[in-house]
């Protein structure tokens, strides 16, 4: 169990904390302004993506499994503190082609497309020429039991029509966004057991039939790359379009969601940081009642709690990545659960004491608190909703604590005091 | 201490209910057609207000000083279960000509405006025809110190010049708004105690010099009445805007804090209330794992730990506003300090269950669940951060505790057990 | 809806305050003395009741029936302040013969009792000559669902034959307990519904075959009256033990629940307020960092969330005791609950600040706080752990949710932005 | 950052449960007959200690400097998770001679002893022949400043005079205790900075004029070892009983700090980790309403959070003994004031959650946990209350934050939006 990153992690690292510096910070007011006007800032970031690639700061998060792929081959627990340094500014990540969905995408692309799935999606993803997003949650299932999903794939010829609708789906409006990576129960394999009904099918965003119905407004503000209401009606694709086998979709499914939540939890992590960092700013040149807000107990207070809760929830991240890394998926599925609930809840608590130190300036957009908060929030449903990750850490455990009960030393009787 | 609404407030208040629902509910989706369009709803408002002031439904906030001036006599406590039936709908207490900020300054004009004054700002206030800003808070003062706003009144032959800028103050972008109440340091007050140098002007919003710099977005929605940072470039006014004695400002301010407390925290308790008729309703009809989330043990926790959090806090507003008709302002200092925390804090807790229970859907517009959410947060600054309050409520206790130090019963060593 | 209270019962409180002051904490510290020592202090307490008869401050909490009975014909609103201020010495209420759990069997005498069972138990608990118990909790029944006790009454000639085991009964070991008031299921009742198998026998402590078995340490005190494990092996009572109709004991029991409940919920009030008076008092004289500690804003913090925390609690409990005296105890039975759940929850927390004020002393035996926090974990499973009050205030407010379905004005979709 | 331990670490974990398991846990009720009889069960303990010292379970605690010296060089991260594993049961960490205080004296010893006091107390402490007190708080005097200390040393000849008052000292009623380790003030040294003024005195407990004046019960529960109240009234000692330097009692004190909150914060979360382990037995043995406790959302969300809590606090205490091993106490000050601060709050939260799985029995001493919870509420005072640690932890980040004010990167105004 060891946490230090690599040496080649660490120099990337002070390569990324230049660049974050240098060409990122400074971008910000440019970026400001285009999204203020309702347009994705290309013009911002096509430069800054050229610069990332030129320096080698490029596909950060793709261990990479050919040699002749772009990837860095960074374990998760070399990419984690890189994650946390990108995810300070929100839109970061794309500069290096690290951001969500894109990275899920990347990685199941890698590890199940075709040849010919991969010429056409992968390699420009990994150039960073297009985008794309991942079509699973809808309205009218729990997302808590996927197995409901009701989007249907209807064998057409050689190929599927695709009936249903999808909400919350992240990136549809992004400019360059082409591909559409869609969970659905086949028709083929009613006789299938539940978890065996679905599969992946790849869906050109500009398939006939597939229509961005709105832009979900998430906690009143409307992303510019879109977390979407997608309905499709009749979409018909050819027999390329599956990816994998037939009825794996879950299981495909399932290979991305590790490295994704530890790429999430450690931006949330950034993001914390750069909250107490502008918190205790804020503390240092403020004052009230004739005393700078440093000096109250209870600023102190929000201080000192948001330190250890963070570097807590860091460490259970790393722990996380670590054991990804050397176990493997399986034997990771409750610390993700874990690391998804606790960063989720951390954000808001962290924010929330930002914002009450900087006064009603937190309220503003004067500073980026008031939209961490609000997304933090967010984070609490994305992924699952607190409760779906509670419920299965509180399963995990019981069963632990079910099969132990025939052993000795932890048995109830045993710990108590016993009376003659 | 009789928290009994009196028969002529429960007549009030059925009809208001059915105005509620007969008219205000059904207006909701044109509402909000213009809303999203960037445009204040006044096709929407006009007929309701008409309709409302027919029915009586007008200027219930306003006890009424002089028979001759609307207003319905109405007690505070009267009030305020008219404010919480209002409150479920942020914008409804305009169709009753009840909203803030305007209440506030027409308790304030009726107390203290010179016959002109009254015939040019209050009439047309009362009569619903034009609305008002208060501007008090400056981005350089820290709110819970207004002793250190620096928004100077220089005179200027018999009238002013006022030079400053204030922020978050709500009101300047309504379409109707006519009115700048605005506090500020008269320069001619210099060797004043410093709660005695500021003064009181009334600001046409046309005058030359006065600029809605921008309208703040809060919490990432920007309201479309405003909350405005105003600039004051040299605004010239005549000896008429002077509103009561000079360097009486804060005296004057202060009148009109206590009955606007008592409004906002019964909106904010009808906000709660709504959100947990919401809560039960999707409770009663989602399912997750095969159950109703109504059997949920956890969701059942939050449904009961609402109802009692919401019931002590009206319990609380009711005392205060009780207190605020019997005993008068001075008495009610700190009790309306209360309610303004306990409320404030409490409406971010209850939406936050409530959103909860809906899943992604309660980040969405598709409920008013995230704004009102975001709108609690918001409250814990308005009128000032719940620091402020849990300060002034500590200091009137300790004030108390140091009184009866000398008295016998209260002594520490008497409560405690005396070895020999 | 009038909360204050009758002038008598203002003049009782002021002649009850004076007895505190006067007479009971100066008792302190002899009481200290005979309880380390392991002895209920009948000689500090005997005096004191005496004292307090003489005074008209005897059995307060009993409104009286009969023209002919001691009672003080107090409402329960009357009787709630009278109760708080009681309550802040632990032991105090005993001496105006005001007492749980003897409140509750006086009141259930009064409402059920013959002449013959009148005069043998009640007559001598109305006059405080003896005290009694009332045992239901079981050890392995959960209190949540009381269908399930398994004590036996066996028909036995005329009369019952008793077994069973009863734990955490409070009073047994007072040295002047004569009566175990027993809820149990009669064997002659099979065929009836679960709520109508139980009956209430009056049985005589002296009774062959009930044993104390142990007085469970509760938090780590051993209360000197005790919090008992009883056994019941075969003990035999003649038909006079029978309360009120066989098979109505569950009906009997509910009589004394709610105003019991305000008596409890008034008294941990006043233990709240005590340890905010200590709290106060410690802070001003305490010093820390070159500070007081009442300087320091995160202990202001602490004061004002107490005193707004019990303001609101205590209005809570004036309700439910007002709507027991106007509309009974079926209507106010969630009421009840509510008041149960929330001065538990409020105990351990006021408490809890109070004890971090005080520093190591606040562990110790020189201040009550210490014990009063235990004790206040321990309320939160007396009558009833907090989440069988949560699940029963949230079944209520879903059943009225499920009532109002079909209603017009809170049907969810109402609320709702509606997109065209 | 490697937390994994040594192999050596591991095999002596792997005997150390097998010991718990096999003759500690046997142990209990012989243990617990001895302790409510008052009596310190040295029966129990002796050959317990017998046993751990030939199984080579002796003193892990101690790095060990001298070859000659008993210790396992164990590292401080090699020695965490043996404290947690012995700290399930509170005096357990007595039996392998590695409790407090004594482990924290003989580290002291082996530092600073000249070779007489080394054989006169180090060698009879190796050996688990005599255990030892460290006298440090005084009543007058908040922990928070020990600067103020007021015992007093008077150069006495070639020796003493102790004159002062100290409370809470933990060990002194052991009836192994011989020595009493006092840091006071000398009175030769009136001109040194605050912090240069103390010295430590090596004092025999038979010493005249050493009186323990009361065994002081914590949270109502006297231990037997005693955490007492000493009056030193003219205690007279020769030159010999001064350790290390005059002036350097701090200095002396701080070094034996670090390790002693490693020790403690893992024993807690051995303690939190039983808990959890205890609930989710009761949770899966105990039914309420039908159904089986763990299977309740609440009572899952319960064993969730405890879960992930206390994997959080644990990495956070390796992560401190780690870095107390690489970078010595000095640069882990901080991280060691996070986990007294952290494993302190987590004590009580997760032993409260226990006890409510538990009902009425969780208050009982049928189960550790009333003790161990209200043990935890003790802990957060135990070297120093929480917000002596929430202080310093703030001022080191906020120094950090003032030393950074000049850096580029981290400015406040870069991470806003700028508009033009």
């Amino acid at each position: 169990m060891d946490f230090a990153p690599s040496p080649r992690a660490q120099a990337l690292q002070a390569t990324l904390q230049r660049f974050m510096d240098d060409l990122v910070l400074p971008s910000l007011p440019e970026w400001h302004r285009w999204a203020d006007a309702g347009l994705y800032p290309l013009d911002v970031l096509e430069p800054l993506k050229a610069k990332a690639r030129e320096l080698g700061l490029w596909n950060l998060f793709l261990p990479g499994l050919r040699d002749d792929q772009p990837g860095t081959r960074l374990s998760h627990l070399d990419y984690a503190p890189l994650a946390e340094t990108m995810g300070r500014v929100q839109w970061a990540s794309e500069a290096f082609n690290c951001s969500a969905p894109d990275s899920g995408t990347m990685e199941l692309l890698q590890l199940f497309a075709n040849p010919a799935q991969a010429e056409r999606w992968l390699d420009p993803l990994l150039r960073g020429e297009i985008r794309s997003c991942f079509a699973m949650s809808e309205p009218d299932t729990a997302s808590s039991d996927p197995t409901q999903l009701q989007t249907h794939f209807t064998r057409d010829g050689a190929g599927w029509r695709i009936n249903g609708r999808k909400w919350f789906i992240t990136g549809p409006t992004h400019p360059n966004c082409r591909l559409a990576v869609v969970l659905g129960v086949s028709d083929d394999r009613p006789q299938a057991p539940p978890h065996a009904r679905h599969s992946i099918l790849l869906v050109p965003m500009d398939t006939p039939g597939l229509v961005i119905e709105r832009n979900i407004p998430v906690m009143d503000h409307q992303a510019l790359e879109g977390h979407c209401e997608l309905v499709f009606r009749d979409v018909r694709v050819g027999p390329e379009a599956l990816l994998g086998e037939a009825g794996a979709g879950f299981a495909l499914a399932q290979a991305r969601l590790g490295p994704g939540r530890v790429h999430h939890a450690m931006r949330s992590i950034g993001q914390c940081e750069l909250a107490l960092a502008l918190m205790c700013e804020r503390a240092l040149e403020r004052r009230a009642f004739g005393q700078r807000m440093a000096d109250f107990a209870n600023v102190q207070d929000w201080i000192a709690q948001s330190r250890v809760e963070i570097d807590q929830a860091r460490l259970l991240v790393l722990h996380a990545a670590w054991k990804l890394d050397t176990r493997g998926p399986a034997a990771t599925r409750t610390d993700v659960a874990a690391i998804k609930l606790v960063t989720a809840q951390l954000q808001t608590r962290v924010l929330d004491r930002a914002m009450q130190v900087f006064g009603a300036m937190g309220l503003s957009p004067d500073t980026p608190l008031a939209r961490l908060w609000a997304w933090g929030r967010a984070l609490r449903f994305l992924d699952g909703p607190d409760e779906v990750h509670l419920r299965s850490i509180a399963r995990h455990e019981l069963k632990q604590a079910q099969a132990q009960r025939g052993a000795n030393a932890l048995h109830l009787r045993r710990w108590m005091p016993q009376p003659d």
